[in-house]
């Protein structure tokens, strides 16, 4: 899976690995919805296709933005969780978050977090990472 | 150009409209490269294809994040600029900067501009708005 890099730029390169409509859907649900099962992202609104979903896991876990261990409790299935590399994505993500918050006027409905986002979005980020620093075994696979 | 948003979630609103590989460059080269017309946007290092440049350039303008006026001076070639709604994916922009700074070890270039995002990323931001806000004329276009 291996990709040329467009150019030097630092905006292209991160394009480059979730420059599509899916990649960072997927790593909002695993950070910010605590979704961590297969069935978890095929149940979310957008309602991604399975064959998109399987190729977009595959890739972020091959690019390090997540890490995929066997749940321990049903050997059947798998647990996908943030590497240390897709939790430093939460700026982007928080940043777009406000953008469209102020932009997606004909969209009435805004999440609960949009509250502590608006007022208090390092504060936010601070949080959710907590929330993955007290289990250090998630971030256990971000090489 | 109608498009369905895929939810109310406002990462997946902002991925409708630039979740793609090549309108954040196209915006990168307006905002921080200024970039300002169309054979400048060519000739940037991804090689973008005129077919998709000339497609992202509408769809932009049509979901009014770049205005397209006529150059008064040479009145065959348009230029393009950032609508407030552009300009506030500064945010964005700056926040993948960063990440793409830690990550892109492989890359050893990087923009003159990084030095500036890494210490200050703030008066980055706001450097880059007042550019634009001493030219008002620029923003004239973004409703």
């Amino acid at each position: 899976m291996d990709r040329k890099n467009r150019s030097n730029c630092p905006i292209s390169y991160a394009l480059d690995l979730i420059g599509d409509k899916w990649s960072l859907l997927i790593l909002r649900d695993i950070i910010l919805r605590d979704k961590h099962f297969y069935k978890d992202f095929i149940s979310s609104d957008e309602a991604i296709a399975t064959n998109i979903l399987s190729n977009r896991l595959k890739m972020l876990e091959y690019d390090g933005f997540i890490s995929k261990t066997r749940d321990t409790i049903d050997r059947k299935r798998f647990i996908y969780n943030p590497t240390e590399k897709g939790l430093d994505l939460l700026p982007v993500l928080i940043a777009t978050m406000r953008w469209s918050d102020k932009y997606s006027t004909e969209i009435k409905q805004r999440p609960p977090s949009i509250e502590m986002i608006r007022n208090d979005p390092i504060g936010f980020e601070n949080r959710i990472r907590a929330k993955f620093s007290n289990t250090p075994t998630l971030l256990d696979r971000h090489h």
